[in-house]
């Protein structure tokens, strides 16, 4: 089954990433092939069609004003935007209690303070203004050198959390954006290293509005748009199980057949690399790093009414809090539609929690949740789907990886240096928006311009 | 190339506890079949001869009173015993001062107290004392249920060092014990959950002497014993990388073929067993474990010389100290031989900087501490080996996995449940001294017995 073909360059995994450094190297002539483990491409950048006409993202959806790359990528394919919908009061459940208020918080406030008590409100934004400055002090790039960084490394985010805050509330409002938010996660406060939740604030902030617009159509409908012109060079259906590298060759063998090529681009969550057979071996410090580096605990919940009745109750559709199950939920919908949808997300151990119900308890759980949020209204729901992240073994888990303690100070050099002829690409390699569509179009395009140096 | 038959079980991995449950399960009658990934049986149980005659073992080679599995297999295959070399003089460097004293430390001290301070002295064992307390309350069996264990797993262990030490020999009494003796690992303390640390002491304490005696002839020459009745039934050079089940049925996927059994045993570290591809994907609980359970950081170096020179300075060939490189080493000599072997190990941060250095590098580096700790003769040697277990993509570390903040807690419960036809082996799942022989017989032994209740 074997060619005597060498390809220029071997791209493995269509996520975003992937595709994005196959484009550019397509269009600068090389010879190019793409492996998709999966029976699709996309990765997590992936959409639905409802009966309604309205569409899903069941994986990433949003895009930010410092989103450079992604914006230019929307706008060369003509995918038209529309601000994210957040007219109206915000709902955040404390305890039990509910509160509706004309402000929201993602680490940093805005607007009018939710109706906990002033000792509460001041213990967590106190506290996040010295978790700010921590994260602020941060050298640029990937963290794993300077003065203190192995001793923000050798801490859980968890026990800085402990040392500094007072209330339950102030210790919420920190879990809340580690499990839910990011961080570059998402993850409990207790499995990951505090200097990965400090670099996570400082290079993708949530103060610099990332889900500020939606996109028409989805951010689903790409990977089509930019495989369209190379779509004869890839190859789905196919996992790579073994590279054998060495005296200028490349063999990447799949499930399948086997290729030769002159480099390689593994654009995949890191720990996924780490499962390919590399002969020989990788240096130590890779091999060690793929075994440390877990994806974030979340699971993508969308749900579709016929049309968005919180706008009707003044609320904005969009909720926070220490629910059971549901701990962030947003407006998704899109005008061009009327279709109202809820997307809502249940991470951390409260994901492993619900995984082990069944699919009916499942979404009884979410809706429950939502019916705390925005009322029984939220029971008359059109559509459920449920989009199980940790469970598809092609991904791992979501949004993104994360650090725990120890890794970034020991190997962090070894994330995204190139080994030989192999390149890594993949949004989990960027230190800019990682996790985000926005660090997979940076990490694929520098690859392929790292590739292309080499082939002139 | 795919065949007909059902097998009762397949079991893949043929290290000491696949072999072991391979061996129980032939010798009750079940049509069994092994597949291992490398090109040898044994795992982490692996032997060399030396021109000299002399044995030495690349993997483990103790075995202490209490590890009655152990013992009873020694027993069997007729592998006879002898005290580990320990007359004479231990030696203590720190910080550039060396120590000659009759007595040691791991963890627990016996004997004469080395030259530190008194104040020294007193921080490493008053802290020493409480760690102790705290690991002997911890619950029986698996550490992720009880009422101080997610508190507990929410810390680094470098963090209660931190807490719990005044001195820099107190720092480095931990550090040690954790980096390069054990605690279930090892691991720098930074990246390990204090949980973990102190559970690993608990079930697989040094003051059990886990090292009381070595094996004439090595522990390598026990995997050709143990396959010996069941040669036939191995396939070796066999990665399996697909696993499909369910309807009773179970196919096994290799890169040579497939075949179909009604039941798995895995016997692999966890992390590797987490790179095959189950169809349908496994529990979400246990995917997410996988990705969290690094195999611990440390290489072995043999290095053999005419004979003990150090017994006729009076030094027991046993030495400890904060050395650049080596911070543990110990007489492996068989008095049979009269060949001096010092089996010496390179762990943690040390190993992640001594592997960027050449082979030449890595072995001045190494001979350079020994020296330090015995005396220039350590430069006369005649063998030196490295054997670099985090390179070998088979095994990924040494000497076993280890848990980062947060795991145990969250999904420890993952680590040995079985899932539908699907049964764990290794050493890494036992929960009494995992990472050692004795646990992967322990593993081994359970899962075949729950297989053949199964098949009866």
């Amino acid at each position: 089954m074997a060619s005597e073909k060498v390809y220029d360059c071997i791209i493995i995994g269509a996520g975003l990433s992937g595709l994005v450094a196959a484009r550019n190297l397509y269009r600068n002539g090389s010879d190019i092939l793409v492996l998709e483990a999966q029976d699709r491409i996309g990765g997590r950048m992936v959409g639905k069609s409802l009966p309604s006409g309205q569409w899903i993202d069941q994986g990433g959806q949003w895009v930010g004003p410092t989103q450079d790359r992604f914006l230019n990528l929307l706008n060369e394919y003509k995918v038209k935007r529309f601000p994210t919908p957040s007219t109206g009061l915000k709902v955040l459940v404390f305890d039990g209690k509910r509160f509706e208020f004309d402000g929201f918080f993602q680490g940093h406030y805005e607007g009018e303070v939710p109706g906990v008590s002033k000792e509460e409100w001041l213990d967590a934004t106190e506290a996040w203004a010295k978790f700010k400055k921590l994260s602020d002090e941060l050298p640029e790039g990937h963290p794993f050198s300077g003065d203190k960084i192995e001793d923000l490394d050798s801490d859980t985010l968890e026990r800085w959390i402990k040392d500094n805050t007072k209330t339950k509330f102030g210790h919420w409002y920190f879990s809340y954006m580690c499990r839910a938010v990011g961080f570059s996660g998402p993850s409990e406060p207790k499995e990951v290293s505090l200097l990965h939740a400090l670099w996570g604030e400082k290079i993708a902030s949530q103060s610099e509005n990332p889900e500020a617009e939606l996109l028409h159509g989805g951010a689903g409908q790409l990977p089509e748009k930019i495989a369209s012109e190379f779509s004869s060079k890839i190859k789905i259906n196919e996992p790579v199980h073994t590279i054998s590298y060495g005296n200028g060759k490349v063999e990447v063998i799949s499930q399948v057949s086997s290729y030769k090529t002159k480099y390689v681009i593994i654009a995949m969550p890191p720990h996924l690399a780490g499962h390919i057979l590399y002969q020989p071996s990788l240096p130590a410090l890779r091999e060690q790093l793929t075994q440390r580096i877990p994806m974030g605990t979340c699971a993508k919940v969308l749900v579709s009414y016929k049309s968005p009745f919180w706008r009707k109750k003044g609320l904005a559709g969009i909720a926070i809090g220490n629910n059971k199950w549901v701990e962030l939920c947003a407006d998704s919908s899109d005008p061009e539609t009327g279709v109202g949808v809820i997307a809502a997300f249940v991470a951390g151990d409260r994901y492993r929690k619900w995984q082990t119900m069944s699919e009916s308890q499942r979404r009884d759980a979410v809706i429950s949740d939502l019916k705390i949020y925005f009322g029984d209204e939220a029971g008359s729901y059109e559509t459920f789907d449920e989009v199980n992240w940790p469970t598809n073994p092609w991904t791992g888990g979501g949004y993104t990886c994360f650090m725990p303690p120890g890794v970034w100070s020991s190997m962090g050099q070894a994330l995204s240096s190139s080994i030989g002829p192999i390149y890594w690409a993949g949004t989990e390699m960027s230190d800019r928006w990682p996790g985000f569509f926005e660090g997979a179009i940076r990490t694929g395009e520098a690859a392929a311009s790292d590739v292309m140096k080499l082939l002139e």
